[in-house]
């Protein structure tokens, strides 16, 4: 661990916001810019241990829903690309393209995808001929690649790994049924395992899924301000069932196009996680995504002590480690994950390397504790930052419940965050006050529904329309005046700054 | 399910044993090939489903022995490939290379990675700078491209799926340590799991990784007595550590560079299980690895005996799921998986269906069934092909008993298998006896030792030296004269065709 040790220390949020970022990333170990690949990055053992626990519950919940995984190829021939209109116009720019392999020129290049619609779509054609074979309820677990100009640890990288759920349905309805149920899994999913509360809503035309009929999406706030779309839901209706032939035989006898969705969440995730609940001392997390629930520091001065305090560590660690922290939706069963950190350094350096870690339970165990049967219990953020101090059995009795409470405390403040920095506009002047400069909050806003005003208020202020809020997820729709045209509205919708 | 169940039956084996293979992969829609994609092909769900549990026994083997997952960029520069003189050679006449980007052409090429030693070298070089960084244990699981002129589904495909482990270690002994620890991971799992015995051993300089000091591997003999090398793990010298320049202070202050290993199985391991296990009936699967493990075909005339053995299905598989199917080395928790058929269609084709696609266990429900208080079961091999009736309570009662026999049965029957179609050869006549046409054994032989008689063999046979064996994984070793050339030989090497 010595190079990972060369703490360079934090910059303040209030100092440096997108500086402070890079930093928790770095302090945290959980990735580090590739360099050498452009807009790449490493995912390192700790970040990679937070994505695998993001896997493994939205996998659970993808399956409870009825969904398959299954793989297909990552080259797609380039000609693919271009069967949709829109598609193509959004992803040629950004594609990577295989011109050559086995040593010589290929005929025909294959891109790397940057999406898997067409591949999919190549596919369903062949697997779908009839309403019998439908609904078709695909998700995939991959990497991806889109050439970006402007890349960002875990938020916008060269290369990302995400799912991407493809399905194919008998009918409109019920494709937006899909849609819809999948939305709610994400949605499900932020508040419940992240912690990060979000509004859920439709894109605009500007903002869809290049190829998509409709796109629905998961709006966090992040803690300057700024939005972050965290998942997206694609009603695709018709449009690649055309361009890659999906035919099949209705009930009626007829045939028609299957209508699709895709639905994807990436390694982005990390990122909300990171800017929805860290400090200016390094990452926060929540225990449904902790790789270490709890770590102890034994505290000793000589052998002996230590044999002792190693000894009650131990005990202590397999009696917190029979805990069952599992999710009731699982059929597997999940414990809690407690590690001893028994390094020769100072136990003010390892409180810094864990809390800089995010763990969210430490036990501090010495000599004096073990006479009085106590335990020295401390959370990583919340209780006035003060240590606690309780008989073994009651500590060992309260864990899980802790552990609980400290999940909720997450998403509470996070919710009690957006409540704060979320505000209703009405005037041009309101809205410059809100985003001048590089501030950014959460803005209900009253907006004509077309492409020029969007455009007029992105070129003035970078502000962009997040979503169209499905009902309950903002304010009661009515009508009023768009905040920079003047024209009628018939609802408000939500905008911020975005990453 | 229409167009799958558009059978074609399947090719016995005795006919055309390649042809089989593919059978039994369409008819258990395991996979297809991608055809669009040049030798690629698409892992269908039931054959992701495997790959899944392959995956997840074999991640908690690689936790259990100390090692982490990360993720590194999939594309790598051009220039890393060339660093090793050997890896390079091995490798560069199948690489994919990445050209044009973001609508331009790159200044320099990316290839997508055939393995990640060079990208991983460059980073370890970054990590390591003390032994106190070591050993480093990190392991990815990712999908990697060879450019392949001859491609078989999951046996050998361009892109395919793994995992590729690499350490770094302060010396040889260490490195060499890991290698042989993971070596027994692989080949304990193939047994234990996989239900796939295998000769564990070191490849001979024509046969080992490009790059390699040392190539260790598991030999699996398949139904047509070809071998299948399912898993290698590599002693990597200093190659790598010189090549990239990862130094690191040892305990006695000198400078070295680091000693790698690397390691990997993928997705031809459930190549490797179909060719074990399965027979001319379709697809069987040991219990570990199958993602149904029994299903539950009711059966009834109208919609009063319906409601009365749906009830009953319903029972009994609510029971048998609550039984615990945990593999004791894990910390998750995890039961046995069954399913209730209740399509329209005739049982019969509901048994064939199964059958395909290797289910375990059959349990038929129908209304005299439920008069009697019985169960009606049956395996999908072994037991003479019987059905066998059981009251109730006595057949939950012995589920879990049942599923690991018939485990223990199907290595049993690859044991056997393997120890029948094992031969010692002693002559060039009877070499060739046993290798003509497209025959293949395996077969234990003294060998000279050189490059030239590799190839000799190699040249006249297509006969291969697959190991050298470990002690105690072939005879004991004994001098004689080479099967070849007659030269002298101090041990018997393992021999046959491969995959």
């Amino acid at each position: 661990m010595a190079k990972s040790s060369d703490a360079k220390g934090l910059t303040p949020r209030a100092q440096d916001y997108p500086q402070w970022y890079q930093d928790v990333i770095r302090e945290a170990d959980l990735a580090e810019p590739a360099k050498v690949v452009k807009g790449c990055m490493v995912i390192k053992p700790y970040g990679y241990a937070i994505w695998e626990k993001i896997q493994r519950e939205l996998d659970a919940r993808f399956k409870d829903t009825g969904h398959s995984n299954a793989y297909f190829p990552m080259l797609v021939p380039q000609s693919f690309i271009t069967k949709e209109a829109e598609h193509v116009e959004g992803f040629a720019p950004e594609l990577a393209v295989v011109t050559h392999a086995g040593g010589e020129k290929l005929e025909e290049p294959y891109v790397i995808r940057p999406t898997s619609e067409t591949i999919i779509g190549h596919f369903f054609a062949k697997w779908i001929s009839s309403y019998r074979d439908l609904p078709m309820l695909i998700n995939q677990w991959a990497n991806v690649v889109r050439w970006e100009l402007r890349t960002r640890m875990f938020l916008r990288t060269t290369e990302f790994l995400w799912q991407e759920g493809h399905t194919a349905h008998a009918n409109h309805a019920e494709a937006r049924s899909e849609v819809a149920r999948m939305l709610d899994v994400y949605g499900d999913f932020a508040r419940d395992v992240m912690a990060m509360p979000v509004i859920r809503g439709i894109k605009t035309e500007t903002e869809k899924f290049a190829g998509a009929h409709e796109s629905w999406c998961i709006e966090a706030l992040m803690q300057d301000g700024k939005a972050l779309q965290a998942g997206t839901s694609h009603d695709l209706g018709q449009n690649f069932g055309k361009a890659f032939d999906v035919k099949f035989q209705r009930e009626d006898g007829e045939l028609d196009y299957g209508w699709q969705t895709s639905w994807g969440v990436s390694t982005r995730l990390v990122g909300g996680l990171v800017m929805t609940h860290s400090d200016d001392a390094g990452l926060v997390l929540p225990p449904r995504l902790a790789p270490i629930h709890a770590i102890i520091v034994p505290i000793y001065k000589n052998d002996e002590q230590r044999a002792r305090v190693m000894e009650a560590a131990e005990r202590i660690k397999r009696t917190m480690q029979d805990i069952d922290f599992s999710d009731p939706r699982c059929r597997y069963r999940d414990f809690l994950t407690v590690e001893i950190d028994d390094r020769d350094m100072r136990p003010g350096a390892k409180f810094y390397h864990w809390e800089r870690r995010g763990v969210p339970m430490r036990i501090e165990l010495g000599p004096r504790d073990l006479d009085k049967g106590q335990i020295c219990v401390k959370m990583r953020t919340g209780g006035d930052g003060k240590k606690e101090f309780l008989p073994e059995a009651e500590f060992l009795g309260s864990v899980r419940q802790r552990i609980d409470d400290y999940q909720q405390m997450l998403l509470d403040a996070a919710e009690q965050r957006m409540a704060d920095r979320t505000v209703t506009l009405d005037t041009w002047e309101e809205f410059m006050a809100a985003f001048g400069n590089d501030d950014s909050t959460f803005a209900w806003c009253h907006w004509d529904g077309t492409k020029e005003t969007e455009a007029a208020i992105k070129a003035a202020t970078k502000v962009t329309v997040r979503c169209i809020p499905l009902p309950g997820q903002g304010p009661a729709p009515e009508p009023g005046l768009c905040i920079k045209s003047g024209r009628p509205s018939t609802q408000r919708v939500l905008m911020a700054k975005a990453y």
